[in-house]
């Protein structure tokens, strides 16, 4: 069975609002086997919204609809569903009935309007709502199954859990799934896809997708089997040979950032770290503190924009500046070390580079970064050259900075 | 015209992942006059896709998809779109050649797969992508229009402000939209809209939006008229009354950042700053930074991130640290004072304070943070109290700063 979410309301089509049902929702069906194969959200359009239902039933055996239940005229999803189902709405008394004394007991008189939410697409079950006025429906057919949830996280959430998934649990695959994420740094997509889609692909047992962002790529492999315990083993055995073939630049197979594995890697060696930031101005600093309880391992840093600064915090030679710029291989050696000794910390690291938009030349175009990490015994140099904006080539310098110390502990 | 925007990817169907691309796309068209009617996100399949162009371009003159322009298999949203409007994929070399190149100056080799993304739909312009490899592609026929962007808001948000917005003012409407925006700090949300509702409540031709996020409010008004200059005189109409109520509360009218306030009156001015950070952890010099050419007046900073560091790179003295802690309106001046003495610089600005969610205490709970801000003539201390998570802490403290280091400057 696959599922499909209708969110209903004008308000989730504004720039403000975004619908976050759908996530809780989609946690819920995927721990039952029910794939989401889409999402979708709807205005108070009863004409729409009755078109939307017509196609998501089409497609789907499962369709999932929030919002739209409230007492007024632009709350549409009853009148939209009956639309498209071609079903009568049944008026329930008794609904209104429990409204009204919900009203009652909070010493306010129900209005006219709450009466439309005494109407209920016939044949359907009502789903009494614990939290709020607007009851829930389940409609059972031919075509599939169709509910009517209501909007409010704190009404939905219990009716969902309360009554639809033990409804569900008759209907659910006979399958469990389990998802395994690795992260990955240090590849482009292209490559690394080129260099695991052999192996995935034999699987296919595993639904295997692929996500990058700057510096980061992650692996979700989700596997389906009978029994969860199965499921967890068909993931980590493809997850192991997925990381036999991308070796160390798998930076952790567990739901965390680099910045979270810097931590337990640091802590867990007891070493320190420091950092000298020319180009990427406070961001690898501010990325690493952003960690909770990071002060145990970071000891400082220093963002020296100017050669001025190169020179007089962290003595960088005025003749390296002349020679080769604040912008080389030579500066970035000596503000690692530099930075490391004036810290007494274990590992010191460096950035320098041309951000752009301006400052590039022949020599060093925009986008070149140096990276150094210095340790008690040497200092390495990274070069990278990262196409795109100022923003993009901060956010890979850092990446590859905190890859450079991340090995510094493996 | 109406728009819907369908965003692709099997990501955006899990529990974890939501697409957010389209808030910011809603907003744009918003601005330019254009409703949302629908939203969408179907996965990586390429009949459900192209069945859902299909719908969207019967309901809606203007159908915006993002993400699926990958160079993988499971791409799809070019094949997709090509099924549902029944047109020809053509391969354009010069695209390719541009992907490979930016390859090469990154010192990689281009996959064979990025090969893919050269396909153009038979028709379609090409929008060039200035930060990634995926083109865009913007079809116009007797149906409507048919935008495919790429995913990653880095990528899209450059080519839908830069190639797709000059498209869209050629669509009729037969009204012009001019939206002005205020930008505010120092008063929160509810007393804000307490003083200015009065104000915009009484002009029907203008549409109030306001928008909170930590540390800062915009107030959006978008003015609707016959004429671009009408809407925009009734727009600039309001926004003077509503800034004579708030004061220089308000930092910008125009469409900048507290950041960039700062540079234009730092530059202005010929003015410098330097920064000394400990619970922000660099924070404050990475957002000053993200400014190119703030190496015009950010002249560096230090992240004091340990006891020993305040005391050894900025001179704060030991009994200070001893009698009043680190996080203590003393600390805060020495640090401003010294990282101003020491880089030379006509504004030093400090932080410290308890960003959690450990380290705080009875007499300094998580929270509490302390600004410094020193010119050549004194120093002043500012104490905030936030609540919330260690990032909510740091963002507001930041915030706090900028708001000193602008006052300093008008």
């Amino acid at each position: 069975v696959n599922a499909e979410i209708i969110a209903v309301g004008s308000e989730l089509l504004t720039p403000r609002r975004i619908d976050t049902n759908s996530l809780y929702l989609t946690q819920k069906l995927n721990e039952r086997g029910i794939e989401v194969a889409g999402k979708s959200v709807v205005g108070d359009d009863r004409e729409r919204l009755a078109n939307e239902i017509r196609r998501a039933r089409k497609s789907s055996g499962l369709i999932v609809m929030t919002g739209g239940l409230g007492p007024t005229l632009d709350d549409v999803s009853r009148e939209a569903a009956a639309d498209a189902l071609g079903l009568e709405l049944d008026f329930h008394q008794e609904i209104v009935d429990a409204i009204e004394a919900r009203f009652r007991r909070r010493g306010r008189a129900m209005s006219e309007n709450n009466r439309r939410q005494g109407y209920i697409l016939r044949g359907a079950e009502i789903l009494p709502n614990a939290n709020g006025t607007a009851p829930g429906q389940w409609l059972r057919d031919d075509t599939g199954i169709l509910v009517l949830l209501p909007g409010p996280p704190r009404e939905l959430k219990p009716m969902f859990e309360g009554q639809c998934l033990p409804r569900l649990a008759q209907i659910a695959s006979p399958y469990q799934y389990y998802t395994l994420s690795l992260r990955v740094t240090g590849l482009p997509e292209s490559e690394l896809d080129q260099r695991i889609a052999p192996i995935y692909s034999e699987e296919k047992r595993v639904a295997t997708t692929i996500l990058a962002s700057p510096g980061e790529i992650q692996i979700h492999l989700r596997a389906r089997a009978a029994t969860l315990e199965e499921a967890r083993k068909i993931a980590e055995f493809l997850g192991e040979k997925v990381e036999a073939e991308l070796g160390s630049n798998v930076f952790t197979r567990e739901d965390e950032s680099m910045e979270q594995v810097i931590a337990r890697l640091y802590r867990g060696r007891g070493m320190t770290l420091a950092a000298a930031e020319s180009c990427t101005g406070g961001l690898l600093a501010e990325r690493i503190t952003s960690v909770p309880g990071s002060s145990e391992y970071f000891l400082g840093g220093f963002v020296t924009y100017t050669e001025a600064a190169k020179n007089a915090w962290l003595g960088v030679r005025e003749s390296t500046l002349r020679q080769h710029g604040a912008v080389s291989k030579q500066a970035a050696e000596e503000m690692a070390r530099a930075v490391r000794a004036k810290a007494n910390a274990s590992v010191g690291v460096s950035t320098t580079g041309v951000a752009g938009p301006g400052g590039g030349t022949e020599q060093t175009p925009v986008g070149t970064v140096f990276i150094g990490v210095a340790d008690e015994k040497s200092v390495e140099v990274a070069e990278i050259h990262v196409g795109g904006e100022r923003d993009l080539v901060r956010q890979w310098a850092v990446q590859k900075a905190f890859d450079l110390i991340r090995r510094k502990a493996l």
